[in-house]
């Protein structure tokens, strides 16, 4: 009875142990997924400041079934490609892009894998000359999927 | 030598029998998953159109994160329920909800288990009375998570 409460005690500091590394191991890879999908973003944002549209796309699926909600549905990623050279049609238009209110939202599966992720975010273009599109700011989300190449868009809803 | 064919062709027969139970046993699960996304639907359309806002609601899953994005973005369920509450305040402001071009792409993990899930469509509101929300025709998609309590909501984005 005498050691019965030091083995509780020694239990319990054990127990403590191990939830708090299992909390350490299970924050760093979402953490570190977190910042692999900002730094898409921080390209995508570099490759549209420089003008680059197929740059800029690399960050969607190269997939049929990429999604792209604006005032109409497109699908698949030709389309959508297509629709930015056709509403931006001079780096003029393109003109300079922020992000804003960034929040990433990893999707974990029950195995404990992170295959997909939400990011929300508002957008703001800085430009003098429109073209097809007329937006200069709106609300976005994204939904990603990681891919053997990296994270991917799957589905952009901008409004 | 002799058998050596006859083993080979058992062995291609039991190869080409495994490939079609495997891939019948992939696609009963995703049809029937889909099956039940469209069962929440036709609930969540059915709650609507008896001005039963609560049990349109529980078609989202009750979370801190669940988020809806129209002009702004409300987060969490008890926020997203007070929005539709005060932008639809009466039975005849909500009107008749139908919802078409239902399209559902399941995102299956690669384990093969589907925990999350993809809608688009277009809704269209028939009424004669409009309160704080104008818009009786848009574009949504709608991130799913796949609960113990079934598929629930947890990102709409209307537009």
């Amino acid at each position: 009875m005498r050691n019965y409460p030091v083995r509780l005690i020694l239990n319990l500091v054990l127990l403590f142990s191990f939830a708090l590394a299992a909390g350490h191991s299970n924050a760093q890879p979402a953490s570190s997924e977190e910042k692999a999908i900002k730094s898409v973003l921080t390209a995508q944002v570099a490759a549209w400041n420089r003008g680059d549209i197929p740059a800029f796309m690399e960050s969607y699926e190269n997939s049929p079934e990429t999604t792209f909600i604006g005032k109409t549905m497109a699908k698949g990623y030709a389309p959508i490609l297509e629709r930015y050279k056709k509403s931006y049609s001079t780096h003029e238009q393109m003109g300079t892009l922020t992000f804003h209110d960034i929040e990433v939202r990893l999707l974990p599966a029950a195995t404990g894998a992170t295959e997909y992720a939400i990011v929300t975010g508002q957008f703001h273009l800085d430009r003098s000359t429109h073209g097809e599109a007329g937006k200069d700011d709106g609300i976005f989300s994204l939904i990603w999927h990681k891919t053997p190449t990296g994270w991917k868009i799957i589905l952009d809803h901008t409004s």
